[in-house]
């Protein structure tokens, strides 16, 4: 039983406010009561006496969810409830949920006081971080939504007891993008410790996940809108993205094989050593993480070609020098074209 | 004949950058060409060499259109159009124009490059400036939005040419407001002038647009999230928003008779002079707008009940000491109830 001072918290500023992270908070002391909670189906289902106190607003589960189609029902909710724009909205849930509770809050009177609780462990390292918020429409990921700081982010790691092995994996992706975009030390420690010891020890978790949690926000404080430093993040998203789009596989098995894709490339452009691009591939396999997609190259570069980052004929992508450092280039999609059987190999 | 660089600009800054203001800017040779220009359809049908040029997004006019699905409508001809978020979108427009403009612009790709042309007084001196944009949800105004300011406001009178003349009058509800809480010299020299001075002199116009802009972009330049002093600009909306919804008039005849109520409470409460209270009934009178309604007294207490800026039994109301001052404050609903009769009178 711990005492509620016995939190650990780390502050990160922007200039709409402070985002404060409490770290591994009791599930049964210390679960905050906010004026209404956004939660999806499965998540309540399994925790619903944490929710039994506070106004509740249940989503569907699940990517289809995220449409305006939702948001509407939340608006509809949040007035129906009477909420006014001082009260606090908490989005537990995943990365659907986060998009989700962080957009409404961010639209309903102009702005309302948000906080966000990730139950997952890409939630908690990722997608939970940096203000990011919003919805599908039709085909097209996120093509609305803002950018809108929570006030508090709390990190409950009693919700990852449920999480299936394939969402562990999911999150460990993510992990081994952030150590190999700004921290080889982690790197380095990534490869001697299995996934067992983590989903195991909830010390050595909690200790991997604050240090993820400092290199995302540090990232996104030196950049929040996104127009130079954030990119950075973005490491086997290109690729990545296009092959979960052509294969509907996970996100992390599709970022996994694009951070395969994003080190060859950068083999051939920025002289990475073949060496690093190995323990990159050691490293994601390690984590039972695939490493090559059965793909159809042009159905790929189509999408390719679709990407946010891509600019007339050329595309910003993210290129590793060397192992716990990035950088941005603007490279021609032709180069992407003429190569890509050799990148997806 | 003027040359571009004889445009007057004014710039004010914000925490996610800098809003240029460009006044009077020629029709014919200084008018912009952005990527997507938003207008609705009588400025469309008024205009339509202007956009013949640029790929044009026209919704229907009137405060009817201000929902989520021309949100929705917009949205999905930008992605058609295929813009980026690179691009700017011009909103040309009165105040329904700019609120969709803006709310498209904020969301679309989590933000997207925004330059408004107010088209009518009301727009160019209140709805244009400050950010604030969004929609209504069903009977609930501006219940869904952001504050995402513009990069550029363009100042062009020629719109004003074929403005109505209650249009006029709206503006010079609000431009009477401003001289109110925060400009006396402005106020003595509106009761000088007649409102056919203003709309028969472009230089009168422009010198007074370019003082009522400066009055109110200083304000929101102190508090943009309206925690504090933007909560001025609400002086004679308390009253005017539940008259407003009641008789449905138009929104400056509903301000005016909101001053008329805000400067009686304001005698009562704080001791604003008799006189001066008869001074503002003077000068909204000069301008031809109303200083009473015939209301049901009950109903409209049941509608200021409902005000976005009520805090459980009280409610902050914007008063006045004297004229060109203001201040906010937080007053018991049950001292508005006992008093309503009086104060509408």
């Amino acid at each position: 039983m711990k005492a509620t001072n016995d939190i650990y918290k780390q502050s990160f500023s922007f200039p709409s406010g402070t985002v404060q992270c409490l770290f591994d908070i009791s599930f049964d002391e210390q679960f905050p009561s906010p004026t209404v909670i956004i939660t999806d189906e499965n998540v309540f289902a399994f925790h619903q006496n944490k929710f039994s106190n506070t106004k509740t607003i249940v989503i569907p589960a699940g990517e289809e969810a995220k449409t305006q189609a939702t948001v509407d029902y939340i608006i509809n909710q949040l007035i129906d409830l009477e909420i006014s724009k001082e009260d606090t909205l908490l989005g537990v849930g995943g990365g659907v949920v986060s998009d989700l509770a962080g957009y409404a809050a961010a639209i309903y009177k102009r702005g309302m006081k948000l906080q966000l609780m990730p139950t997952t462990l890409l939630g908690m390292i990722d997608a939970g971080l940096g203000g990011k918020n919003g919805v599908n429409v039709g085909r097209y990921k996120n093509m609305v939504g803002t950018i809108y700081q929570p006030e508090k982010i709390w990190f409950c790691y009693d919700f990852l007891s449920t999480l299936p092995v394939h969402e562990w994996r999911s999150g460990m992706a993510e992990m081994i993008k952030h150590a190999c975009i700004a921290d080889e030390q982690m790197f380095d420690m990534l490869e001697k410790i299995q996934l067992e010891d983590i989903m195991g020890d909830f010390k050595k978790l909690n200790e991997l996940v604050q240090r993820n949690v400092k290199i995302k926000m540090n990232i996104v404080e030196q950049d929040e809108l996104d127009k130079s430093d954030r990119h950075l993040l973005n490491f086997g998203h290109t690729f990545g993205h296009a092959i979960e789009k052509l294969l509907g596989i996970t996100h992390g098995s599709a970022i996994s094989i694009g951070m395969v894709c994003a080190c060859r490339v950068s083999e051939k452009l920025i002289g990475l050593h073949s060496s690093a691009t190995q323990r990159v591939l050691n490293l994601l396999e390690h984590y039972l993480l695939p490493l090559e997609a059965n793909t159809n190259s042009e159905e790929l570069f189509e999408l390719l070609v679709k990407d946010k980052k891509r600019v007339g004929d050329d595309i910003h992508f993210v290129l590793l020098p060397q192992i716990g450092q990035a950088k941005t280039e603007i490279i021609p999609l032709s180069y992407l074209h003429q190569n890509i059987k050799e990148i997806l190999r």
